[in-house]
Parts: structure tokens; sequence; C-alpha cells
């Protein structure tokens, strides 16, 4: 503690960022991409006349919203983007959550959206999962200052159809809700589209996951003009934070490479379902999952001893210390050799 | 309006960012070095492996950290890093400023330090330059939160030297005394060595301006531990956004290519100098300046008809529409070329 800290300061508990291995090991633990970014990102980087770094950033990152909105088939001014999804979450919970009622969210989804509250001042409440793990979307209301989950949801694995979003929005249509697609590639279904009739719908998503980028912060939101021009007005009045100009380039070369980015999820899809096959297996109980991660839980076996010892046979993996979740384990999907390897391993514990 | 943004965001004045030309135009207006970064900064980007942006960055940035503590003769826990000075100096005054105790800064400073206290809601008062627009450093006394200058100033171009620093912290040694020194390496003199005895001093800086990345929005914060360690505190618990993993290689770089640091700084030193003259010979009033640009302005002429003849001959500066600004012109060092059409374009304008 020091005298010349804020008080607020004082009462911070500092978040404590994953482990990041410096010894070389399966790294299993924060749902990155096991394949490269798409061959033109490498392209472009080498393109981009690097003499033009002296210059500040385009603060509108135009080339890489309306990349975004050709992709998604929308205009411009319904993009925004940020420095990786987070940011873009924490601006939308600042623009849009700081209101009379409180928020509403699942009771097991993205842990970070209780730290934007906290962050802002806003109330929340809760909605238990189904004895499936799903969200259950019928007990979302209207009677909310906002609504945010994140579909497919993190770190359980299952993820509501457009259908069933389309339905939650027939009924809520007084406050915003945010749809958090960080992992809807990789076998989600987009909710996108329903922006042009549901003024209240934002959808966020990021490159980390299944653009293979998250060494670069890129996320982004899509939403109705009027959503979007509140995001704006927040980030211009706020803060000074533009995507520096490595990664936009980045950015509009990942998003036109539709083979590369089709190639790489399909694998992660295909790896996921045989990983899955034999963790059952193994006497796994493994959540369905449209992401690229398992959530999994052994009858016989605690997690945080498999946690243990998968990492003393160099393979990390996450494991939550929370009361619902302190039975699982969370699996990134890796390459195929990585699975073997991580298949091979709990074997070796197991038995 | 929309029904959807929180009430504080109906309040909000977005801010409008500078000018950004599309045509071709000679930009002396947002204070760019007009010299490319280190070569070894291209190099470095080369030889980055981009399969690794499928990984998330260091989120401690320990390669670009220890770089600056070698750079400043500094320990690695004296370093503080963020997306541009801008995010430091939001950090520091969340951090630092929120206290029971206003904040004191001088009336014409770096324009954003007011827009922080807005947003995290601190207290301010200001104190007026001296008659040769100076920051009187002994008006600053320690009945503060904290204390808060640009040293040299902006847009002033004033500098302090390092003995008025010291004699500041002296006598200010209860609350923390930032300095912020984005512009001091075109000829001021940095306060950092002064942090070892004196650990209510907070240097920042910037690689947009004396390191030409711009483009890569790179800033830092220097000194005590106990400072330190309250801006990761407040970074780690409120926000993620870490550094991306091409900004850190560029970094590193940027810092090992003493020569061309050099070789720059002085180049834009030496035509700032010239320039200088040459506008003292139009019948201009030029403002001594350590920076890499010069605050001027003309006895006859009216600044913003002077602002709007250079735009018509293609040449962008600035001009504050502030009430102790708006006779003067603000104009960024460019390169010899850049300031003989500069010059030309005056001649004509005033003749």
């Amino acid at each position: 503690m020091s005298k010349f800290w804020s008080p607020e300061v004082r009462e911070l508990t500092p978040y404590v960022p994953g482990e990041q291995p410096r010894e070389r090991l399966i790294k299993l633990n924060t749902n990155e991409n096991p394949y490269p970014p798409a061959p033109g990102v490498e392209q472009a980087l080498r393109d981009y006349p690097l003499d033009h770094l002296r210059l500040y950033p385009d603060p509108e990152a135009a080339a890489l919203r309306e990349a975004l909105a050709d992709e998604f088939g929308v205009e411009t001014e319904q993009v925004f983007v940020g420095n990786g999804s987070d940011e873009v979450l924490a601006l939308s919970f600042q623009t849009f959550f700081r209101q009379d009622k409180p928020l509403t969210m699942p009771a097991i989804t993205y842990s970070f959206y209780p730290v934007y509250c906290r962050l802002y001042g806003i109330d929340y409440r809760t909605i238990a999962l189904d004895d499936r793990w799903r969200i259950p979307l019928q007990a979302l209301d209207g009677e909310s200052g906002g609504v945010v989950f994140a579909n497919p949801n993190a770190p359980t694995g299952h993820g509501h159809g457009r259908r069933a979003i389309a339905e939650l929005l027939e009924r809520v249509s007084d406050c915003v809700v945010l749809v958090d697609e960080a992992y809807v590639d990789f076998g989600g279904e987009t909710a996108i589209p329903l922006i042009q009739h549901h003024s209240n719908l934002l959808v966020t998503g990021t490159f980390s996951k299944s653009r293979s980028l998250a060494g670069l912060r890129l996320g982004y939101a899509v939403g109705s003009r009027e959503l979007i021009e509140g995001l704006e007005r927040v980030k211009n009045s706020f803060n000074s934070y533009p995507i520096d100009s490595l990664a936009i380039v980045a950015g509009v070369a990942a998003l036109r490479d539709r083979e590369h980015f089709d190639a790489c999820r399909e694998r992660i899809i295909s790896t996921r379902e045989q990983t899955r096959r034999r963790l059952e297996t193994l006497g796994f109980e493994v959540l369905p999952s449209q992401t690229n991660f398992l959530l999994v839980r052994h009858g016989q076996q605690d997690a945080g001893q498999l946690f243990t010892g998968l990492r003393e046979r160099g393979i990390l993996v996450r494991h939550f210390n929370t009361e619902a979740l302190h039975d699982f384990l969370r699996i990134t999907i890796g390459t195929d050799d990585e699975m073997d390897s991580l298949v091979e391993a709990l074997e070796a514990i197991c038995h």
C-alpha cells in the first residue's frame, strides 16, 4: 500500500494474469488458435510502408471497419472496432448498462462481465443455467437495464441458434441485448443479421480466436447506427486509444482470406469432436461445445489433481477455482498432435 | 440521442479528432516526426515470426520494460508501459489523483488533462503561466491532491531544467508530481534520475514523437516501485489492454538504435532554430522551444486568416480556438524542405 495511491486503488484486488509459460509446454489454457493467421496477414505486414509508423493511425480505422462491414453485409456505420473485444465490451458496459435497473447475465459466463460492472458501478443480477448447462433465454426479461451473455457461452460451450435469439429480442426490446460472439466461428450461428430489425441488439466479436490474431488485440461490435454512435461517443470523449496502423492492415488481410479461415475452423471443429469421443471413452463427461474448447469432468478423478498431473507432463489446461466449476477442466482445442499428447497423458493419469 | 444510451452518455460532448487529410498536404499540425523510425524497427518486424500472432501478448511486456529500464538506468520494476502515453496518463490520473484535495496544473498545458479530470471526477485548479509563457514552478505547492504538467510544456514549448524540478520536489513531497516528458528529447532535460530520491515523482514519455512510432501507440511511465505498482494494480484490475506483440518488438528495436535517434532529433532541433530565425524575420514573435514545434504569433496578421491561407496553399498547422491562444499558430517542425514551403507560403500571405 502506498500513501500516494487514490483511496479506491487501495481497495482493489488486482487481477492475476493467466500463466505465461517460459518453458516449452502444450498450451491448452487460453483458447488460442493452434494455426497461424492467414498468409495474407504476413504479406500485408511486409507490404506496409514502415516509415508511415511515424504518423498517427487513422482514428476512425476506416479500412478495418469497411472490411468488417463487407464481411457481415452491413454498413460501415454499423461497425465499431476496439483494441480486443475486452475493450469493446468495457466500452459497451459504460455506454449502455449504467441504468437505473440492474443488468441481467447468466450465473456462469465470461468472468470479465462482473469486473466491468464493478468498474462502472453497475448493479447486476444473475440467472442460473439449466440442468444441461445452457442459458435459459426465456428467463431473461425486459425488466432489466440490459442483458449480456456469451453465445456460444464460455466456459460451457453451448450456443443458441439465431431463432432463439430472435425470440428473445421479440420479448426484450427496451434495453440493449449484448451477444458476445467471441467463439461463434467454431460451430455457432451469428445473430448479426438480426441487427437490421432490432435496434437494441449489439453483437461483439474478436480476431483473437478464429482469426489467429490474439497477439494484435482486435475486437469489434456490430449493431444499429444508434448503438454504434453511442460507443463512438464514449470512446471519443473519454479515451484516445485508436487501433494501431499495423493491426489495421493485419485485420483487413485476415478478413480477406475466407479459405484459410474456413480451413482452420473446420480443422478445429473436427479435432474437437474427435477429442470429445476419446475423452468420453476415458470416462469424462464432456459438455457439447460449439467453441474451440471443451469443458469436461471425470466421475472418479479430482479436477485439481488432473490439472496438476497434466502440468507435470508439460500440458497446461484451465482449472477454475469457483464453486460451480471446480469439478471441471477447460481444455482448448489444439492441433491433432497436441490432443494426442493430452489424451495419452490423461490415460496415464487415470489408469 | 438514443434511449439505449446510459444517462451520462447523453451529456457527453464527443471529442472531434484532428483533421486527417486525404489529399497530399504538408502536415505540420500534430507534432509527428518527419523522419522514419530506426531501420532496426523494420528489421525487427521482418524477423518477428508472424505465426506467433495467434498467441496473446506477454501481459507484462517484459522485453519492452527491460529495454526502457536499460535506456534510463533504472530497474524494470520502475517502468510501466501502455498503449500510448495518453493511456499511461489516464491510468495515472485514476491511480494517483482521485484525492480529497484538488489536482494542480498550469492554465495552459496538454489539453487532455482536464478531460481525464472530468472522466474520473477529479477536482482541479490551474496556475497561470508567467509573462514569458513559462510555468511558475514556485506557485505549485504541496496543498494539492497532486501536480501535473508537461515539461517541456505544450503548446508553449518552454522547459524547466532538472534542477528546477528537484527544487519543486524538495517542497512538494506529500502528493504525486507527474512530469509529462512527451517532448523532452528535442532539447529538454529529463527528470528521470530524480526518481531515485523522490518516491512521489512520476515521469511519462512516448514513442510517438522522438522515436517516430506514433502509428504503434507506445508510451511509458518511470517512477518509484510503489508508484509503478499502483499503476499495475489499476491496469490489472480494470482493463486488459496489453501492448500488442508487434509494438513490443518495434519499441525494443527503436530503443536500441541510439545513433538514428540522435541524428533525427538533432536534425529537428537544427531545423527548428533555422525556422525560428526565418519566422522572426517575417515579423513573427516565436516562443523559445525545446520541442518539435513552435508557437508563433504575428503582430499584424490574424492567426485564423494565416491558418486558412496556409491551408489553401496545402499546408496544415494548428490553430487553437481558445481565448488564451487564439492569436497563435502551433507549427510542427518538419523536414527542411517542408519548412521552406511554410516560410515561402507565409511570405506570400504576409506581403
